[in-house]
């Protein structure tokens, strides 16, 4: 053990090497809780010293598991406790975002927050157009793949990146370009793309070249209260027909979910009187300088005034032109924190079977556990749902295996009655991966699995895509 | 000879199966002319079909190379003169498309043209927004990932794919279903994209779920005279910033493409007179129903006035709401077509450098090749740059090599010094290979083979991405 220290020490500095327990306990946490327990934490300078890392590593037969900003909620960035893995965080690697405007382009290194990212594209109007309610590092959006609120208009990471630098876990740390500062190039396999969305098992991303979008210089939401929550999937279609691309997001809430984050987010106001509304959605419509705020109010009235009148339309509407709406919907996990115990299910569907779903599973899941209050949320404008359950406080601790059985069950219906996904946007992790040993077809494992070999032949990252990945994880 | 075609008559049917050399003859071509001689065209009904046919070519040696409807430009789907190829015709993949207008998705055939996968979802108003002067099937257009003219607002194939149906080129035909009809999904490694863009070497595209959009209700476009061909960089910067997301296209054209289009296309209006224009730009706005044209007409107005007075600015701007600029920049390749013989290059750069690009590199051209005359247009809101110089009639025959000598200086020049593309949206095949050779870096080349092996062990397509690929191929 003395040795294996010695030796990253040796190629990091001793500064950048942490051993005690007291200093691994925060890296050990992922953003759902502890994980497991690394061996050591080591802070690279460079694609250099990465390189160097991972020879070592596979030498001494490590696993190392490279880390950004522990914002991730599958654990793919964190040790297991076979104390053979290594924690390689890389917030070391920030230097200064280079933004070329001409291009509307940023080269970032992976340890950069995403704030950090956003306030220098923003000195040149631009933006990079993953809206995440938390902070996370460059390099933890692109292995995550992360799809956030504003998917419906800017897609998720995988369709903003234009380039990639990466060092592979093979023995010798082959240090990669894949793609570079072009929006359009077809000059290959575009390898880069099985990076994205990898959960950091196939290599380190050290730099990305990815698209900036033009800031909107004007931008209105509305808060909808609907009578039937049916409403909400032709809304959303009236929506893009009416206003196109200047819609930029819709997202939708429950009114348990709605009424946690009111209840208990003392910071919030309450937009309307509370009512009989089955349903919430957030609109955001979205332009640039050639337009003020009255002509988008004015475009948004006109398209939401037929449905004040319809059996099942708008109740009630707040409209904002600041983040007082947002902040709503933002608060929604710490309203539900504040409800109970969370079991998460970060699930996707076709946009159509968003609302039949909510009904026919949730009422499924209420009678298989009455106590379990459904409060999901989330992009139905994209098909992505937070169909979130809490175990409420004053039913006494969350009784074993429930967690389990409820998400197994949420998840099942998903994949097996909906063609749905148990990942939507939150990757592969150690949290999930059994879901995706059980419903990854055998083939697609095995292809999956020969990618992971020829990208990471050595003991790398906490996700195994086939089997001959689990053989080589097995057999330490 | 004759017992393969009895096998492959005895899966598809003695009508689908063709080996006459009248027969062949326009089967041999694609959008470039002849490429070679396939031994027989065989046209499968469906994904069984094809597993079949593939089973039986990997036992006989054979290689197929799947073929769409021939408007691809580097020759991936067309056979070389081995006598061992045979293609593999999916025009027979022609269901009509399904339209799910609640998701915003179609699932389509293979074979099916891309002008009927949009009238089909012009029914719901919707439409696949990747625009080109060709009707290609969709799934040449997958294996090509095309770009077109309004992927600065929509992006390439690529952003626009959720779902493949697969057949591998293995020797059991294993038929794969990678993603489906969600738009978010990240429930493991996204294996699909090795299928986009892979020039239909890696395996057979059967079916795919495309995500579609609105169709705008309204569109304006103007086609404007710059007195600079610099100012075209700054005059999109100033049109992203104003107008956002209504920007759909932003296209360039030399003098000396609109001029060529102008001159020798008769159903074509001149739109001003001719000036002392030194660059044309062609703009399109468009948007949903919430917009009249008066309002667009307005929006564009206000945010090109300040570039009348400006040095290099505006000289003049037609504006139209049909598509007669429209039809001016689509007639630009048959415009130099006329002209004599066209060098073609498919290039892409950083946006910001087109400009320099086109003066630096067009003038080391004229140096070299005094009688070419330089022809660019293109994409360059995307920094996509059709960078086609013409050997005119005049000068009678081209003389040997010079394209060949031409298209290197050109591709040199934006590889090694511009760290540009040397295919932007036309993909690899036989008329490229060697540029793929030579400046795909070894390291990248060697991961790209093991992906191609991975997905198509068997003796398949075109194009070999890594040596092993290359190896193989010689062995035959």
């Amino acid at each position: 053990m003395a040795d294996v220290i010695s030796a990253l020490e040796a190629i990091v500095g001793q500064d950048h090497v942490l051993t005690d327990a007291s200093d691994l306990m925060s890296r050990d946490l992922d953003g759902r809780g502890s994980v497991g327990h690394s061996r050591a934490f080591v802070r690279p300078a460079d694609a250099g010293q990465i390189a160097e890392i991972l020879r070592f590593a596979a030498a001494a037969e490590l696993r190392v598991i490279p880390q950004g900003a522990r914002t991730g909620l599958v654990g793919a960035g964190a040790a297991d406790d076979s104390g053979k893995m290594i924690l390689l965080g890389l917030d070391r690697l920030n230097a200064a975002p280079y933004i070329d405007p001409p291009n509307r382009t940023a080269t970032v290194e992976a340890g950069v927050p995403l704030s950090v990212l956003n306030a220098a594209a923003a000195e040149h109007g631009l933006f990079f157009p993953i809206d995440l309610g938390a902070d996370p590092s460059v390099g933890g959006m692109i292995a995550a793949n992360t799809g956030g609120a504003r998917f419906l208009r800017y897609g998720d990471v995988r369709r903003n990146v234009l380039g990639l630098d990466v060092v592979l876990a093979d023995r010798e740390g082959t240090s990669l370009k894949l793609g570079g500062a072009l929006w359009k190039d077809n000059s290959g396999l575009d390898l880069k793309q099985m990076l994205i969305g990898s959960s950091g098992a196939l290599g380190i991303v050290t730099r990305a070249t990815l698209a900036l979008q033009p800031l909107p210089a004007v931008t209105v939401t509305a808060l909808i209260a609907l009578g039937d929550a049916r409403s909400s999937e032709d809304l959303l279609l009236v929506l893009e027909d009416g206003c196109g691309s200047l819609l930029t997001a819709f997202e939708g809430l429950s009114p348990a979910a709605y009424e946690a984050a009111l209840n208990h987010v003392p910071r919030l106001r309450r937009p309307f009187t509370a009512g009989k509304a089955k349903y919430y959605v957030l609109v955001e419509l979205s332009a640039g300088k050639a337009f003020n705020a009255e002509q988008l109010q004015e475009i948004l009235g006109e398209t939401l005034s037929p449905w004040f009148e319809r059996e099942g339309g708008i109740l009630d509407v707040a409209v904002d032109l600041g983040d007082a709406l947002w902040a709503i919907r933002h608060a929604v996990p710490e309203g539900l924190r504040s409800l109970g115990h969370v079991i998460g299910c970060d699930i996707a569907l076709r946009r159509g079977d968003v609302s039949e779903f909510r009904e026919r599973v949730g009422a499924e899941i209420l009678l298989a556990f009455p106590d379990l209050i459904l409060c999901d949320f989330g992009h139905i404008g994209d098909g992505g749902l937070h169909f979130n359950m809490v175990w409420p406080r004053h039913c006494g601790t969350l009784p074993t295996g429930l967690a389990e059985q409820a998400r197994l069950r949420v998840f099942a219906a998903v994949v097996e009655h909906y063609q749905g996904s148990f990942s939507a946007e939150h990757g592969i992790g150690p949290r999930n991966q059994t879901y995706y040993d059980r419903w990854t077809p055998r083939e697609v494992q095995r292809l999956a699995g020969h990618i992971q070999s020829a990208f990471a032949p050595a003991l790398f990252g906490r996700v195994r895509f086939g089997e001959e990945n689990r053989h080589a994880r097995n057999q330490r």
